[in-house]
Parts: C-alpha cells; sequence; structure tokens
C-alpha cells in the first residue's frame, strides 16, 4: 500500500516533469548559432582557453599574460590625480557647481581633456594638431570601433592589417562586419610595397581599402619595429594606394633605448595618419581612457568643410555617449601632475620593462643560444618577442607546458586570420619581475627541449 | 616700371598658388558621402542643431534638455563613493594589492559590481537574477548596442521598437546596421495586438524580428506608461511572436506616486526579457555605468549551455575592453551606501522630480485649459510630457520660440522614423527649477497663442 502510494507520486510527479518539458517552449533557450558571428569570435575563444589554462595552473610562470606590471601606483592615485584635475578647473576660473558638473554630468561627446592630450602629443612625440581634432574614448579599444565604423561605409569597405596582428583590431571589425585583409609581415618588419600590392589586389576586386592597421613600434604581438626610412616609404604608399593610417602606439614609451622613433603622425605632412592613443599601459589599464587624433579635413557636398573628428563624434555618441569624465580626469590630473609629458611619468616604468626584455633576450640565448633549430626576434622595445620552434606549438601543447612544466606562452597562430604563426610562441614578459622572466624561460627551455631532443 | 613688377609679383604669387591648389591631391579632404551612414545620423543632426539654438539664445528656458538635475551630488562625493567601495572590498578579505589590483588594472569584461546590482534589482524591483546575469556597461547606451549585436546575426535579423522612440536606440541599431521596424504607440500607450502585427509582417517579408524595444515606464519622449495588464500581455505576445524584449527604464524611480509599477522583467517567467538598466538619473550621468541583465539560457550544437551574458560578453570586450572599474567603484559605492536601494536613495531626487512634473502639468493646465484645439498628455511620472498644437512644430519654429519668446522645447518628429510627430512638442522639466517650469510654460503660451489666433 505504502510502495503503490509511492509509486503513484512518483508517476504523478514525473508526469508533472514530462508535461513541463514538453510544453516549455524551444525557444526559452537561445540557440547560440542564431547570435552574431561576434559572439564566437575565435580571438574571444583563444583568450578564454588561455585565462582557463592560466587558472587551471596558477603556480605557472605566465610569459602569456601582456598586462601591464601591477606595482607602479595605488588607489590612492586616484584621488590624487582626481584632486590635481579639479584644482586645475578652478585654476582656469570654473566654479564650483561647474566643477561638480563637468565631473558629474553629461559632457561633450568628444570629451573634455583633449587639450591636455594635444600638448602631451606636441611635448613627446613632436605631434602638433589641434585640440579638436582629438577625441577621448573609452580606451583605445572603441577608438579603433569609432574610426572604423565611421571610414568604412558598406560591404565594399575593407581595412588593411599587417598580419600577425592583434586581435583587439580584427576583433572591433568583426564587431561591424568590416573585412580585414591581411598584409603579411616579413621577417624584417612590414614591406610598404606589400601594401601597395594589397590595396591594388583589393581595388582590382571592386573593393575599396580605406585604411591599413599598423602598430609601428614593439609590435602586438610581433615586437618587431619600423625603421624611419620605411615609415616615410609607408606614408608615401598610403598616398599612392589613397589610404589612410591607423597608427596604434601602446608601446611606444616602452624603448631599449632612449633613441627617438618618429610617430607615422609625426612624420604625416598630408593628414594620412588616425593615431589611436592608450593610458592604459602609460597610466594603468583601469581608468580604460584612450584617444584618437583625427585631424582630417572633410568636405560635404556644399563644400562646408570639418575635422573627421567632429564627423566621428556621431558614432561616439551612439556607443558610449561620451568617456567617463571622472575617467578623463583621473588621466587629466595624471597628465598635469607629469607636465603634460607621459615620457617624463614613465621613466621608472621604462627601467622596469627595459630591464625585463634584456632579462628575457638575454635568458633566451643561454637557454637557445646553441640550438640552430630555434630562434628568436630581438625587439628595440616593448613587452613581446617571438621563439620560433620545430614544432607546432598548439593548444594541447600549451596545456602540457603549463600542466608538466609550470610555464604558460601564447601561440602565435591565434595572431593569424588564415595560415600562419604554427611554429611559433609569443614571449610578453611586462607583467613579471625579472627573476620570474629567469625562471619562466629556464622553464620554457626544458619543455621546448623535450619536444626537439 | 613699379606697377608691372606689382602686377608681375602678383602674377607669380596666383601661379603659386595655383600650382598648390593643383598639385594637392584631393584626397586630402574625405568626402562626407564616403564616411557611414552613422555619421549622418538624423537623430545626431537634431541635437546638433537643439544644442546650437540653445548656444545661441542662453536666456532661452529649455524645456528641451532631457538631463537630470544638477544638485543632488558634488564631486566630493566621487571620492566618498570611492572609499566606500575600497573598504567593502578590504571587508571583504582583499589585501591592499588586491584592492589596488582591482580598480587599476584590467578587469572581468563583464565588470565586479554584477553583485551589487543583482542586489538592488531584487530589493527594488523584486527581479532575482544571478550575478552572472549582469553585465556592466559604458552607460546604458553601449547595453544596447551589445544586447543588439548579439542579437542579430545578418541583415536579416530586425529589431522592434515603439515609436515615438528614443533617439539613442535607433542610433545604437544605425551604428550596427540593424533595421529598425516601428511598432506605432497609440494615444493610450502600446497596443501588444500591434506588436503581433509587427512581428507577422516582418515575418511574412522573410526577415527575422529578434526583439522589442520598450520603455514601459515613463517613456522618453511620450511620457507614456504601460499599465500592468498589458505588461503581461506583451509578454504573452512576445512569447507568441518569438521576440526578446529589451526592457529600458531608466526613469521608473521617478513616479509622480509610489505605486509600485512592476518591471517587465519582474514578471518575466519565461527568460524573455533583456533589462536594461542606466545610472545616469539614479546616481549621475558622469559616473557612464550601465548594465544589462541577460539571464536567457543559450544552447550551442553539443548542447552545452551558458548565459546570454556570458556569450554577449565577447561583444563587450571587443567594444571597451570592460567597463572603468574606477567608475564602477564609484556607483558601487553608492550601492552600498545606500544598502542596494536606488529607491531608497533616490527619494528626494524623486520628490523633485514630482514636484517640477506636477509644476509643469499645472501650468500646461493653466496656459492651454480653455484652447481645445491645444491637449498634452498627463504621464504619471518621469522627465517628459507631449503637447498637440494645431500647427507644423519644425525647426524654423522652434528657432523662433527661442529667439522671439524665450523658451526652448524638443520637435516630437525628431522621434519618428519616416512620418509623426509633426504637430506636436516634446517638454521636458528634470533639469530645472519650479519657478523656471512655471516661466518656461508661460513662455510657451504665448508663443503658442500667437500661433493659433
Amino acid at each position: 500500500m505504502a510502495e503503490t502510494a509511492a509509486t503513484a507520486a512518483e508517476t504523478v510527479v514525473k508526469t508533472a516533469v514530462k508535461t513541463a518539458v514538453e510544453t516549455v517552449p524551444a525557444t526559452r533557450s537561445l540557440r547560440r548559432e542564431d547570435l552574431h558571428v561576434a559572439v564566437h569570435d575565435p580571438a574571444a575563444a583563444s583568450m578564454n582557453f588561455l585565462n582557463e589554462v592560466a587558472a587551471r595552473f596558477p603556480d605557472a610562470v605566465s610569459l602569456a599574460a601582456g598586462r601591464p606590471y601591477d606595482g607602479f601606483y595605488t588607489a590612492q592615485d586616484i584621488d590624487r590625480f582626481l584632486a590635481v584635475y579639479r584644482d586645475h578647473l578652478t585654476g582656469r576660473g570654473l566654479t564650483p557647481a561647474q566643477v561638480d558638473r563637468t565631473l558629474l554630468q553629461y559632457g561633450r561627446t568628444n570629451g573634455v581633456i583633449g587639450g591636455l592630450i594635444a600638448r602631451m602629443l606636441a611635448a613627446d612625440e613632436g605631434v602638433e594638431v589641434p585640440a579638436d581634432a582629438v577625441m577621448v574614448t573609452a580606451g583605445c579599444q572603441e577608438a579603433m570601433v569609432i574610426a572604423l565604423r565611421g571610414l568604412c561605409a558598406g560591404p565594399d569597405d575593407v581595412v588593411l592589417a599587417v598580419e600577425p596582428c592583434y586581435v583587439g583590431f580584427t576583433g572591433a571589425a568583426r564587431i561591424l562586419g568590416v573585412d580585414v585583409v591581411s598584409v603579411p609581415e616579413a621577417a624584417g618588419g612590414l614591406d610598404p610595397e606589400a601594401v601597395l600590392r594589397v590595396a591594388h589586389e583589393v581595388r582590382a576586386s571592386g573593393r575599396r581599402a580605406r585604411a591599413l592597421y599598423v602598430v609601428p613600434n614593439f609590435a602586438n604581438p610581433s615586437g618587431v619595429s619600423m625603421p624611419v626610412p620605411v615609415r616615410r616609404r609607408l606614408l608615401d604608399a598610403a598616398r599612392e594606394a589613397d589610404l589612410l593610417i591607423l597608427e596604434d602606439d601602446p608601446y611606444g614609451l616602452f624603448g631599449l633605448d632612449d633613441e627617438p622613433r618618429p610617430a607615422l603622425k609625426a612624420l604625416d605632412t598630408d593628414h594620412r595618419v588616425i593615431y589611436l592613443g592608450s593610458f592604459a599601459k602609460s597610466v594603468f589599464p583601469g581608468a580604460r581612457v584612450g584617444f584618437l587624433v583625427a585631424d582630417q579635413p572633410v568636405v560635404d557636398a556644399s563644400g562646408r568643410r570639418t575635422l573627421l573628428a567632429d564627423e566621428l563624434s556621431t558614432v561616439k555618441s551612439m556607443l558610449t555617449v561620451n568617456t567617463s569624465p571622472i575617467a578623463q580626469a583621473v588621466v587629466g590630473g595624471m597628465l598635469i601632475d607629469s607636465g603634460c609629458s607621459l615620457r617624463a611619468a614613465n621613466r621608472g616604468k621604462a627601467e622596469h620593462y627595459r630591464g625585463n626584455l634584456r632579462t628575457l633576450l638575454a635568458a633566451l640565448a643561454r637557454e637557445f643560444g646553441d640550438d640552430p633549430r630555434i630562434t628568436w626576434n630581438a625587439p628595440e622595445g616593448g613587452f613581446f618577442a617571438v621563439l620560433n620552434v620545430p614544432f607546432e606549438a598548439d593548444e594541447a601543447l600549451l596545456e602540457v607546458s603549463a600542466r608538466e612544466y609550470g610555464v604558460l606562452w601564447t601561440p602565435m597562430r591565434y595572431f593569424y586570420a588564415a595560415d600562419g604563426g604554427e611554429r611559433a610562441i609569443r614571449l610578453s614578459c611586462s607583467v613579471l619581475d625579472p627573476d620570474q622572466v629567469e625562471e619562466g624561460v629556464a622553464r620554457l627551455g626544458k619543455f621546448v627541449r623535450d619536444r626537439v631532443s
């Protein structure tokens, strides 16, 4: 009796469950394949894999993480920079109510620290642009999205990018449905003739190449820099192919030496270059403040002239309205505090990163100097170097490396759209201390030697 | 001889100028028509016109500006909220280095205050969602862009929007090339049957309607709210038409009474609603922090289940990486400070806005109560009301109103994609004091009477 009752109750429950499952419309779950391709971004999947491996092996030394070193600021610096910026506004004659409004209200779409950024660009880079040509963005990532959106008007408008390419750029293009056409980088760096050739192919296919994305200083991921004559030739090539250049320079302050490397924008006499700036490495990532410089004249059908930065402000307003003036104030305070020279403010950071990169390159020579099958490049600065190995450095091997050797790295494969990078590894040394770099390369040495012997 | 020399010199100068003009490549100026359609956004052009008129007539009373009132916070509150949030992290056991890293480094893509926001939604709205379903965004504008990008996979995926529609939403869709199909709002508000009818038309045309955008409480621009039975019927209609609902609720705290108006998300038993949140009115716009709640289950081809918020994080990472943790900390501190209840923290603000709206409605009755040709609606809260007039309230008349009568307003025309709103005016009372509202309506009365008498 008791058993029968239990069985009956069970039957009722099962029926109820069955009915519930049957009556739940299939639409209660969204199908992942119905979502936009940006959701399936292969770069994001790669980064997720990296993060997941890093989380599973927390004791592994990360030669994969490319974020800045943690030790340069504390949270109290936020308060200090905010106070400096408020005093700056007061010193310019703003009333307390106007200072409050500047920080708390909606503000100018293109931001309020464009003047300070223009002063910084003049002092540090020899780039002379009006403050109105500067748009402050929610990090450099948004600057890429805004520039791409403004320039690429239809499905036939494409953008060129040096390959291997920073995944943030290809991801930005994917969000907007803009095709990226790769310009392969040779071992010695970008060849401007290759840009002309690819631009010609694009035009022959009936499409319009609007711009070329390039990181001239210590690129992510390759670490490669462009010699000055190549920069000049690239500007000529851009003119010949009627291309704009999207110049991204997050690492320029961190050369191994103090040799000046002129920005493309500093050599640009023809408004060819849109300069993309980041404060993630020169101040800190948490501000999420970047900028773009777009001093290109734009002319409409009636002959009215504006600056491209003005035109792009509509795009900015529909993406994020404006960049948080609180975050702008933090960066603005830092700029004022340093006399508008990031080079001056970043001397200590530059020393740290130089030390790490020298340590990395010396350790690579120690580990692999005797083996001609293993080569690496010698970046002149920045956070990254590339190690070429005689085997496929894929995700399965990365997991082996993490688990059995305690060292993480990034497959260069991640930075290629089609083939490429299979036998190469990106090494980063930004977030570590020199002894961790030593230890990481020692572990990497064992991992690589076990594969090739 | 002197004259000849002058003429020769002039000739040389003219030749030089001519040569310079001829040798400047045409490409030095970009053509505005070659830029993306988002640059030409008609809403942006309208807002520019409004701003420009406001700048030319600074003494005009603005019944056009919809931004929040300035007097609720000072810049010192930023420091206070930051300190509260830092103490909160310390209280949760984070070391000083971990607190620094939380505020200064790159962080979790979907943000760090999702748990506080989930607590606020439970306390204020009866919306129970896991913290992981919350994504913190660079203002609600970015939340719209992210939701639209994730859901609309191809050119046949469209979104429905109640018309008249907030221009930020149509602008976000334009950036992404997503078509917006209007669902006309009747005088009494949205009719869910109209949603079904439009969704059916979209399907019949071979396209797929992915979602409906709606502001259920005191909408911008119409001021209209949805009665509770209509909300329930709308959720049923969304299920029938296999639509998601994008619920935007920036004004819900500011009802004329304390009558609870359940969010669609609070009534949603079927994961139909993506809730879009803003702190611009409940905290302040300068934080530029908003959020979305996307607790929809997503299933991939292998049967793996995730939350939509997780899937959308890829889109977020390629737009702005993550929302400034400094800005998040300001809002997080405010939430902690208020026991995670914006309703509690906003009682004073709600009183201000109620007083202004009551003043506006009373003043309209005083000015226009005797004239049956002039009507207006009676919003139950929020920042906006609509005045219907027996003439076309266009930009030319707005300029007359500003110059000759000293009062600004917004043509309702701006909020329609095709025809609509020609003889209607949006009135806003958020940024003013009650006496300014009185004065503004008095001036508006004179302007309108001069047109109709």
